[in-house]
This record gives C-alpha cells, sequence and structure tokens, in this order.
C-alpha cells in the first residue's frame, strides 16, 4: 500500500520531528528545533498556570491532524515540513483553555483538530489565485464555531469564556513599573500559543532564533510595538497586562518582516505600520465579539496580514520597490 | 420574441413542471413528483400549524423567482431543471413564518424571492473558479437582511422572531421517550423548508425516495445523527424538540453523501463526520445570532459543505481516493 | 529620482486638481470642478453643525491617502484621474465625525486614511475575476475596525457613536410636513460624507450635474425612492429624519443607473429595485450593528451594488439585454 511508503510510522523519529515542525510552524519555522522549545514552553506555562491539559491537547491536536493529511493522501511535501500540523496544536491548545476538561471536551478536540487540515486544503485552494495562504485561521474558524457553540451545549463547560456583554465598560489601569512592562512584553510572545507565561515568551524566543534570528527580532520588535501603542492608546488594562494585544501582531511582526518580504528600510516601516494597524484590529474584533464572549483567536493576525500583502500579490519574493 | 420560445406560457403544464421541480431542487432533486410531495408536506404542515401563509408564500416565491429568470434571460436550461426556484420558495416560506402577514410583507415576499434568481446567478459567478454553487445561500443572506431590516421598521412586524438577547441561559431538559424522539428525528427533516411537522417529515422523505433512495436514506441517517449529537452534548431542548439541530445536517447529509461524493466506504465516514461537524455549526451560528433575534436558516448547511467540498475541488465527480 | 516625475509637487496645481478628483470619485465623478463643489458642502455643513474638525479631516485624509499612492509607486494613471483619494476623504470625515478632537484621533485620521490606498489596490486584486471595484469598502472595512476599536481604547473618545444595545426599540415618528420631507431628501444626499445639512446636498447635486446631469438626477431619484421606502415600511423616524436611509442608496442609483448599466428602460426598473433593496440592507445592517454602537457607513451601498453587478459582469458595458 501506498500509504505505508508516504507516512512514517507513528512514534517514529522521523514522524516527532513532523509533529514538531507543525509547532514551529505557528510562527512560519518548519524547523524541529524550534517546535521542541515551543512545546517545552506551551508545557512550563500549562502546568505552571494549573491547567495542563493545554500541554496534552497541544500534542494531541498535532498528532491527529498530522496524521489527517497521510490519511487523506493530500501532497505529503506540504506535511513533512509540518504544515498539517500548526493549525491542529492551536485547536489542541485552545479547547481545554475556554473549555471544561471533560471526555466531550476531548471527543470535540480530536474531530477538530483533525479537520483543521482539510479545511487548510479547502482554503488555500481558494486562495491560491491571491497568493496567500490560509495562515491560522482555520484553527480560528473551526475554534470560533466550537466555542460559540458551547454556549448552548452543556455537555461543553464554557468556564474559561468571558460572560457576553455589551461593549462598553473597562478599564485602562494596570501596573506601569519596568518589570511588568517587561512581562507584558513576553507574555504577549508565549500568547500567540495562548499561555501566559513570561517564561514560556523566553523559550518561545530562543526557539524563533534558533531557526531564523530576525524571526525572534520581529517577535521581540512586534510584542514591544504593539505594547507601546496598547498603551499609548490607553486600551483595557487586563488585557494589556495579559499580553493580549501582543500576539496577534507577533505573528504579523514575523510574517511582513521577514517570512514575506524581503528585509530593507522600506519593508521595515511597512511592517512597523502593519504591526500598528493590527492593534487597532485587535481592538475592534475585541469589541465585536464581546456580546458572545468569544476570543479573537489569532483571527487579527490573519486579516492584518492579508490586507498588508494583498496589495503586492504581482510580487514574487515580495520587495516593495526600493526609491 | 425569442422570450415566448424558451418560456413556457404560465399556468402550462411545462411551467408546473419547472415550478415543482424548483421546489426539489432545495434537497437537490430536479424531479417533478418530488416537489409535488415537497409542497403537499408544506401545506400539509402550515395548515396543521395555524399558518397558511406559509404554504402560500411558497407558491408565489417559486413561481416569482422562476419567472425573474425567464425574465432576465438567464440560461434556460438551468430554469428547467428548477434552480431558479428552490431559493425562491424558501424566501417564501421564511417570510410568513417570521413576519406578520399583512401587504407590506407580501411586497416584500415578491421582491426578495425574485431577487434570490439574480443573487444567485452573481454568487454562482464568484464561485466557479472554486467549483461549488452557492447551495441555498442566496435565501439565506436576502432573508437575513429582510429579517434583520424587521426589527427597525413598523411595516413589517416580527412577530415570529425571538426577541433579541445576550447569549447564555437555556434548558436542555426535553421529553425523551422513544416516541418523542421519532417525532424531532423526523420535524428535523420538516424543518428544512420551516416546518415543524413530523407528518411533513414523512411526505419529505417519500419525496426524496421517489427521485433517489439513498437521497431519502442520507436524510434519515442525518436527521437522526445530529438528533443523537445534539443529545449527547446537551444542547438547547427545546431546539432540539421543535427539530431545529437536523435542517441544516439533513442537507448536508445529502450534499456529502450522494450528490457531491460517490457512494464509498470513505464518503460515507467523511459524510458522518460533515454531519457531525454541522450541529456544531449549526449551534455555533445560532450563539451568534442570539443578540439579534435572528435565525440561522440553512446558512450552517452551506458553510459545513462548502468546508467540505474545497479541499477536493480538483475532482470532477469527488471520490476520497480509495485506500 | 523617478518619483519626482510622476508625482505632482505638493501644493501645485496638478496636485490640487488630484486631491479635488479624489473627492468627485467618492459619487464615481473623477471631475475637479465636482470635487470642489463637494468641498464646498462638506466645509459648509460642518461649520454649520459646530464640528469643523470634519472638514479638515476630509483634506487631510485626501492629501495623505493620494501621496501614499505616490510614495508606494502603485500606477499613476489611478491617481491622477482621483481614485487614491476618495476613501481617505471618507476616513477623514468620519473619525472627527465620531471620535473626539483629540491628538491621537488625527495620528489615526494619517496613519488609517493613507492605509485606505493599499487595501483598495489588495482589495481591488482580489476583485480582479468579477469585474468589479472594492468601491467605498477599503474606508468601511477600516474605519469599522478603529470605531470599534475606540470601544476600548480611552485614548480615542467614543462621544460622537451610540451606546452599543440590543436592537428593538425604536419610534417611527417624525415631522411629516412637506418642506420636513424636502430636508430629509437632500439631507440624505449630503450624508453621503456623513454631512447632515440640507444645503451641503443641493451643493453636492449641483457637483454632480456639473460632470454628468444623469449622476445627479439618479442621485436625486434614489434619495426620494429610499425616502419613500423607509415612510411605507415605518423606519426608525430619527434616522429619517437624518438622511441616514438615503446616502448607501444615492451612491447604489449613480452606480447602477448610469455608471455600469447604460441608460434604457430595463435599467432604469433594475435601479429602483436597487435602490429598495438597498434600504433593506441599511435597515438590517443597523440592526447587526446595534449591539457595538457602530455606523454602517457606506457598508449597504458596497453589498447591494456588489448583488447587483455580479449577475452581469461578463457583459462590458452592462446593458440588461432588451426585449
Amino acid at each position: 500500500m501506498e500509504t505505508e511508503i508516504t507516512m512514517p510510522r507513528i512514534f517514529s523519529f522521523g514522524f516527532i520531528k513532523v509533529v514538531l515542525k507543525g509547532a514551529g510552524q505557528v510562527m512560519f519555522q518548519g524547523n524541529a528545533w524550534t517546535g521542541l522549545f515551543f512545546l517545552a514552553g506551551i508545557f512550563y506555562g500549562s502546568y505552571a498556570t494549573g491547567n495542563p491539559a493545554v500541554a496534552w491537547g497541544a500534542i494531541v491536536g498535532t498528532v491527529v491532524s498530522t496524521l489527517t493529511g497521510y490519511l487523506l493522501k493530500y501532497p505529503a511535501e506540504k506535511g513533512s515540513i509540518g504544515l498539517w500540523g500548526f493549525n491542529g496544536i492551536l485547536v489542541g491548545c485552545a479547547l481545554p483553555t475556554f473549555l471544561g476538561n471533560v471526555p466531550l471536551m476531548w471527543l470535540a478536540l480530536i474531530i477538530f483538530s483533525s479537520m483543521t487540515t482539510w479545511v487548510m486544503v479547502g482554503l488555500n485552494h481558494l486562495l491560491v489565485p491571491y497568493k496567500v495562504s490560509s495562515f491560522t485561521f482555520p484553527f480560528v474558524l473551526i475554534t470560533w464555531f466550537v466555542l460559540l457553540a458551547a454556549r448552548i451545549m452543556h455537555g461543553l463547560p464554557d468556564s474559561g469564556l468571558s460572560a457576553p456583554e455589551l461593549p462598553g465598560n473597562f478599564s485602562s489601569t494596570f501596573d506601569t513599573g519596568f518589570s511588568h512592562l517587561v512581562i507584558y512584553w513576553l507574555t504577549g510572545i508565549s500568547q500567540v500559543f495562548l499561555i501566559n507565561s513570561w517564561v514560556t515568551g523566553i523559550l518561545f524566543l530562543i526557539g524563533l532564533a534558533i531557526s531564523n534570528k530576525w524571526a525572534a527580532i520581529w517577535a521581540a520588535i512586534a510584542s514591544a510595538l504593539s505594547l507601546a501603542t496598547a498603551i499609548l492608546y490607553q486600551c483595557n488594562g487586563a488585557d494589556i497586562a495579559n499580553g493580549l494585544f501582543g500576539f496577534s501582531p507577533v505573528l504579523t511582526g514575523i510574517a511582513l518582516g521577514i517570512t514575506f518580504y524581503q528585509v530593507n528600510w522600506r519593508t521595515v516601516i511597512w511592517s512597523l505600520v502593519g504591526i500598528f494597524a493590527t492593534v487597532f484590529i485587535q481592538a475592534g474584533m475585541d469589541t465585536l465579539f464581546t456580546p458572545f464572549g468569544l476570543p479573537t483567536l489569532t483571527g487579527p493576525f490573519c486579516v492584518a496580514t492579508w490586507l498588508f500583502l494583498w496589495p503586492h500579490l504581482n510580487l514574487d519574493k515580495k520587495i516593495l520597490q526600493a526609491g
């Protein structure tokens, strides 16, 4: 059977490498070492914050979504660089973060992390003419539906979700000492995987630097600039302290700053504007989702990055023309 | 005039056949007998539940939307198999279900069931590269706008709509005796045309079986599996009892199970997963529309079926590759 | 440097002409005199209603978005007919209308009016296969995000926005004397630039007539028909009196009636139906945005016009086939 040729045996070294690359691809790095540091950060952070189900969900989500790609016989060269795993790992982190740790949650986690793989293949088909990919949107879309569904399913306890309310009330106070700012800055990076831990932020930066030092630099810049923007515009203080204005801009920064544009002074300005805009898209989506108590996930990153890639979709390795 | 050649005379036998096929196409059957059973089910159900305007709206909606296709001179081979009528009939069922029976409602019903025909042609143009059609989405989109509009139009009494409220409160209790479950199962099928009647569900199953026994089988399986899923996840009990978790999965089941994929054991599993996912998309959209008191209509079916067709849009008669 | 060849010097006569054409393009008129009358209307109306920041915002928005096109070296023939300015001028009108007049608002106004230019280029890329353009949607999308963001940013006072609430309560009373109806009719036209002034409405009609008498006629018809429709369906009275059912249909009327279809009796009927439908899409989006206190901006015009252009996207200068 053809299958056995293309699919590495589960628990083989080759398969573990593919799974680790899946973790790395969340931040555009098809590098197993990067993925290992990401998983280490997830395990540290989820145990430290008392919700280890997130870490095990991450493992299950990546394995299931990667296996799904082999089972459905999608082109194996995509799978082998981790492109089947990065949406699945995020579903695996998100469901135990927002829902109660019950068997029905795990059933949903397995089926819907599996579903990310074919939804990604489908959405990428749609996006071929526009020369962008679906990024983390398969994860975002599917998780939105599951979390919204939990509101009318007693079988999925919505214990980790905010109560639905009309937008409007918030406080912009938070601790502004330098050490606090450093913590917010690192937490903004850790929140890419829905982890609230500055230690995890450091592990993620190390993981990025192993694969590509510019990716680590842009993640650091993006989290700092988005933090500064959120403070300048006096955003919701609790969200600032929890790094919730950071994670989408971090992904926008890596995408625009190094992944899809070549580095030069024009693309640096371009990427900084993209990071600034992502903060507003984040805040806007926060408001839009308040009546449902729904998290934006990495939706703002997807929207912002598409808006900053589409204008130049004719360019091969996108370079804003030099003056 | 060319028109008279292509357009059957109104009230001619040929025109009536086209109208009946339009009813049948709601469940993908371009068969006049199927359409006749569907209309019989609609008439029975709407009179039984005391709202005969629904049945007459269905007639008006199908006739108007079909005539629109001839008037705008769209390719007549599409019209003759009923593709101009299936969105119009649903508008005709939906407006009298949710709005008061007043002359301004009938004016809206005529104009907006007519509009489904060119919105369908337009959306199908957009979807050509993606090798899927717009399904019932023209009906869904237009009806959403009209029902939302009714909230700030005293001329359209929103008597059949739920009150807008924040999501969150619901009870999962309902009668669980076997005969009740059978009623919910059949009602899930009747709700495809917004009818709440188990007798209508039987008439719809007979209509389907006349055209294609597999379509009837998949409708039956889908309503049963979606009912089981909704019970397993302890969904809103009132919605379960009214068949509101059934109608979108029924359409997904017919679409995936027999219409767009060839029947084999792999596509059977695929379709079952699609039905399961449709329940979550249904529940998620229910939550999303709670602050507006807006029904999802068959939106969840459209979204789910697109997500399960796009990954394989390169295949002619879609076959998940055999192992 | 190449730039200096293609970009007119700022404050040169050529550049001012381009900026004025940008104002005119909001209503599809690449005519500097039209733009001058539009700006005159904006200045008159914003000073008359006590919010001059709107007028200066309009100037800043047009200049910044036009300069952005030159800086990013997009094809200059588009810029020279004003296509880089019309989204920017609307951002420049909208932010001071809905947000407080503070420095952080002006920073956002500059960055986000600039952003309309590349978002327009990007969205137009997406729409190439569908032979429609993005219209004012870049303005709409970006302004939605900024206004939503203001709900959780104390730095952007949301003083001009409605309070978020669940939809449902409204009064349909308003003054119905003939002179009042004339004022509502003209205000519906002035609201295209978010101005609430019947004098501005007259200035806009004059500006349109200078460029194309049919454009002025369709604007007048559209505002009248949308007013009649809103009264017939007993819409929210305050919105009727403020011209808020008029501005989107005005744009739909100009788009369908004269810009994208050739004038004949069939396209006249078609355009009237389009205007009628735009009122419902307007009312529907009003309801949808009530829980966020968010204005629809010209979103209803974009949606309606796309729905009425897509069915005939194969036609060059769209003509509904004559009978």
